[in-house]
């Protein structure tokens, strides 16, 4: 665990953290025990200087000329995102997207299990998605609290999500996957990140676009 | 038409663009002709400078006291991002969270329309996913030429990544929305946008953990 210094980790060594798990855990399959910066840079694309900066974020610091054992690196990074213990998840907004989500079981892999929907349309209560009930949303407080779920992911259209996710913050959730393209005003106390689909989707076609503008231009 | 000053435009604007895009969409639905970057600004928490800035990348420039036509600014941000002429994609990786984006619908109203999936597993070939067909890997040249697509949506298991990436552009995919944690390597050529999901957990899980953590020593 590492010390509370009083400040957040930073993003960009986080956001890097399950690329390092993925390594780390096929050079276990290998059967490798120790290994170094220099071979997980290599692998990764990074310096070596920065595969320690983010190792230590999770409070592990490798042997000098030995390198980390990959076992206890592996807990440590799993304990840092809490993932050696998933945490359930109430998924709000039952929608195209949000069934979509209710059916995959890869975020489980990252510490994340959707275990029950919510949504304001009676026509959806009570159904089964991917065999995870649906309720309605008021009951969400109650359940949330019964089943001391702490994490939401977020899937209403965007002109529902502040309201929606007023209702999680009453309801307990700490923690809001937004999917949804507006920005949340929440309590300092709750945590939100947002995935932004639409962004990524505008940087892929505006990049393609000018691609084969460019394409063009160059064969005039 | 923006002018090809020989540079991309920057990577923030473009992410913003959508945003941009629901504003004004909710602006000519209440039936507004005109609007300032100030007002803009207000609604999305950015500076008007940064609006303007971020606007210009579209090749528009609001007018002075008046402030930009609300319609033109939509066609030009539609234009900008290729949104006003859907593209076709197939995806690549019919597992569980390829069966998830093949039944999403939504977006069709970010400019993607997924109209087939590929795979490599003879049990999943000539089946429907939610009324669109899984076809052989190894058809995607032919069909691609076919149906002249050039998006490629990659949801195969990381390992697998970097060999279908190279499947995909063989077959003359131009832009691979990556849904895989794999960093990809591709001609200069082709534009690969990283969706990253695992990434993003990271954030929200080590966030919780840390908030959790916090509240815990605070209340000691």
């Amino acid at each position: 665990m590492p010390e509370d210094t009083g400040k957040f980790a930073p993003l960009p060594s986080i956001r890097r953290l399950p690329a390092y798990l993925r390594l780390l855990q096929s050079l276990r399959a290998d059967g490798r025990d120790v290994v170094s910066c220099t071979h997980i840079g290599k692998e990764l694309g990074l310096v070596c200087t920065q595969v320690r900066k983010d190792l230590a974020v999770t409070g592990i610091v490798g042997k000098p000329k030995v390198g980390y054992n990959v076992p206890a690196l592996i807990a440590s990074i799993e304990e840092f995102l809490g993932w050696n213990n998933p945490q359930d998840a109430f998924l709000v907004g039952v929608g195209s997207l949000g069934r979509a989500l209710m059916g995959y079981q890869g975020f489980q892999e990252y510490g994340l299990r959707i275990v029950a929907g919510f949504d304001v349309d009676p026509a959806k209560i009570g159904v089964e998605v991917h065999g995870k009930k649906v309720f309605p949303l008021e009951e969400l407080g109650n359940t949330a609290a019964e089943m001391r779920v702490l994490v939401g992911v977020l899937t209403v259209p965007a002109a529902a999500a502040q309201d929606a996710a007023r209702s999680m913050v009453q309801a307990g959730i700490r923690a809001i996957w937004n999917y949804t393209p507006a920005t949340l005003e929440v309590p300092p106390s709750v945590v939100v990140e947002d995935v932004k689909l639409s962004a990524s989707l505008a940087v892929l076609s505006s990049r393609l676009a000018e691609s084969l503008r460019r394409e063009k231009t160059e064969s005039v």
